[in-house]
């Protein structure tokens, strides 16, 4: 199955000549043939004998890439020193920068940020230490919390090797809804430690995104600091899936005509994410959800190592169907994929309701293609962006803690989850709405705006919102 | 004793007013009549019945201030709903913030920045880890780290009073040397939690810049994170106030004409700057220092509580001078002070050698104020920003840290500090030196980066800088 190809276009190729051995033309000519195109050429170095150039080409493919050099290596008085793609470059000294708000001009505003002025601002706090929430940076700071065990599709990388994807999602938070978030990757994988860490480094902080940390730890870890710190923590693979996934969801059975509370659901992959999706699916009214692992549907009765399990065996699948995924497929309405790659065929989709809806959500293969789906079912969405219905998690979190922090909410309560989700989805008009079209797109500029608003009125109704005067 | 006044000359007042009741007239006069001189006016709310405006109003004195509200209050219909300073409105919503180094324009940048490009820089990491330093914000970030214990002269004010301060300390980190820096503040005092965290959270960051964690915690804290951890720690009020101090020192006896090494020098306050300023100048060569805490001078083969004063006095005062700061100061060249207000007496000045040089660097009020000394010292310096010859922290962390981060070090080794010290020290020209100019002023554009490249070149000398090509 086709992998999206890789965003690179353009490579920096740093190359050392000696100047009386190499020839410029010889290395240009190389690069022409194998379908490099020189861009640019700079000059980053060198000294009596050898110069030192960065050539960016422009390539076709990763072949291309290999090959030249190869060619440029065997070239005489050539050496190849580094190769860089723009990812790579990208990434450079990371991807955020801590920046002052104020530029400290004179003595004077040095007296008001710093000593001794900022000492009337601590007193203020240590008087009153809800006014942290306004006077420093946790009224807009959210940490990023991850101990790098499950890192995309990557699996255990550890801390540092997740840094990238905090920062990026850093970058998000900032770019679409104006939030300043840190990423801050622990060097233990110990539930306890985890805890007690993030409790500790809490008081710059108005909120707490977990992310990447792999199941079962992920939700004592969540359900602890939940319940023992006073800021909103929210796991982002859980909740942040299940809300998309709901928005999408609400606008599907639309398209179909169905009532979302009457759908048969079938779910596939019982992991944090699949139970967040049921518990966001339950809270929107749903009772037939079925829940699907390696053994097949999870039954009520049954005996299950994992205490996720026997929640789940407890609390959904009313008519405790059994079997295989294909078995209780049968008639589902809508069938949601939080698993791997090519678990759902083309019969499964015969065995359907009417209309079927599927989400095929395994990044980066989905359960099923659109391709191969083609022809059997109604409204299908992945979590990938080269397929309509992309399911992102960027359409919730920027404006789910935008919300929070704007209200001072001391938590995310379901009701506030499924508020994200119908603002997420209300950003579809119904005129705009199509198969093809259930959720808006990660650049759409209002979805941040739309959930921040929805989050802030479900968090006063909840009681969680401290902010005393809203707007 | 003067204390420095206020900085803040303007004020913002938020009154609500009746349209009916309140007449803008009469609250234009009042202000006037008190001292007040209305700068701005801004409409920020209301409704039919009544308005919300936010007065900018420059003012002579606090005294002024009080006045006005209460005339204010006064007034019919008219209520005043905040009052606020510049000082803190300069601190709302926090005075630093995370910004993306490219923004993210369309899909490619996207895929470039977040999933699924990042995935192979996340591997690139975990294939060589020291690869993070170049791939991620640990290249140039550093944390800033406080426990709230003895948070300027507050004392043990808690982790979200602080914050204030450790976020005034990051703007100084980037507006003077460009490193990013992000405040921790730690919801504990203890020992091993607070090492137990900093150790956790270690990935993200570069160095570990320790800030106001009180003695005598703060010596184990630094000393067992710099054996634990492979990156620099450096607390900031103990090594920042020795190298600043050595800076000072190094050109005040080039005025006197004597040579460090031969001073004998007295020091009041064997506390962590204390004891640190103690140990940078003896290995600057100084060896006649003796310490003078409450019980009078520190002399070998008492009883002390503490170990750190046990060490102290092993490996000071080789003549065993004993008796009161006075006792000790009869023929002294140089006299310390990181004590309290007012316990040198001009009494004790006319002990001293000739040409005294005195650093009363306790704050906000010194040892002894130049006014008092005024006529019997030869240099004076201080902590303070409104006499000459300050000894400010801010001359030496951020051109540390950059060095450091600059050059991957691995610590901040007792060379390194040396040569920051000698750096800051150079930036003031011997055709520039006076008594009233020793050390640079604190937005010196030349110390950053004087400090950087002295830094360096320590590091790569004392075998510590890990990055194999400089510059």
């Amino acid at each position: 199955m086709a992998v999206p190809k890789s965003a690179s276009s353009n490579i920096v190729i740093r190359v050392e000549m000696e100047k009386d051995a190499a020839a410029f033309g010889r290395i240009a000519t190389a690069i022409g043939n194998w379908g490099g195109d020189i861009v640019a050429i700079d000059v980053s170095g060198g000294g009596k004998a050898v110069t030192i150039r960065d050539l960016t080409v422009n390539i076709v493919d990763a072949h291309s890439k290999d090959m030249i050099v190869q060619v440029l290596e065997s070239l005489p008085g050539v050496r190849v020193l580094q190769v860089s793609d723009q990812t790579f470059l990208m990434h450079l000294g990371g991807k955020i920068e801590v920046t002052p708000k104020i530029v400290i001009k004179t003595r004077d505003d040095l007296s008001r940020v710093y000593t001794p002025g900022v000492a009337n601002v601590c007193m203020a706090i240590r008087e009153n230490p809800g006014s942290a929430h306004k006077l420093t940076i946790k009224r807009n700071t959210v940490a990023v919390v991850s101990d790098g065990s499950a890192v995309l599709g990557l699996g255990n990388i550890g801390p540092l090797a997740a840094m990238p994807v905090m920062e990026g999602k850093a970058m998000l938070f900032k770019q679409l809804a104006g939030v300043d978030a840190f990423p801050i990757c622990l060097d233990t994988q110990d539930t306890e430690e985890i805890i007690a860490t993030i409790k500790r480094i809490a008081p710059a902080f108005g909120g707490i995104n977990l992310e990447d940390i792999s199941s079962p730890r992920c939700f004592e870890i969540e359900q602890r600091l939940i319940e023992e710190l006073d800021i909103p923590v929210f796991h982002d693979d859980q909740h942040g899936t299940a809300v998309v996934l709901l928005a999408g969801l609400l606008n599907a059975v639309k398209i179909v005509g169905k009532r979302l509370e009457d759908c048969k659901v079938v779910l596939c992959g019982v992991g944090a994410a699949g139970i967040a999706c049921t518990k966001i699916l339950q809270a929107a009214g749903v009772t037939r959800i079925i829940g699907v692992d390696r053994e097949g549907a999870i039954v009520r009765g049954r005996e299950y190592a994992h205490s996720a399990w026997r929640w789940y065996a407890e609390h959904t699948n009313p008519d405790m169907e059994s079997g295989s995924l294909s078995d209780v497929l049968e008639g589902a309405d809508i069938f949601i994929g939080v698993s791997g790659p090519g678990v759902l065929k083309r019969e499964d989709l015969r065995r359907m309701a009417t209309d079927p809806i599927v989400f095929a959500m395994a990044n980066p293969t989905p359960e099923i293609t659109p391709e191969e789906a083609e022809g059997l079912v109604r409204v299908m969405a992945t979590g990938r962006s080269d397929y309509p219905n992309q399911i992102n998690n960027v359409l919730c979190f920027p404006g789910l803690f935008r919300g929070v922090l704007d209200c001072r909410a001391s938590r995310v309560t379901e009701s506030m989850k499924l508020a994200a989700a119908r603002a997420i989805a209300s950003v579809v008009g119904d005129d705009e709405l199509s198969e093809h079209y259930i959720i808006p797109g990660v650049f759409n500029p209002h979805v941040a705006d739309r959930v921040k608003e929805a989050v802030i009125q479900a968090a006063y109704e909840s009681g969680v919102a401290r902010r005393r005067e809203r707007g």
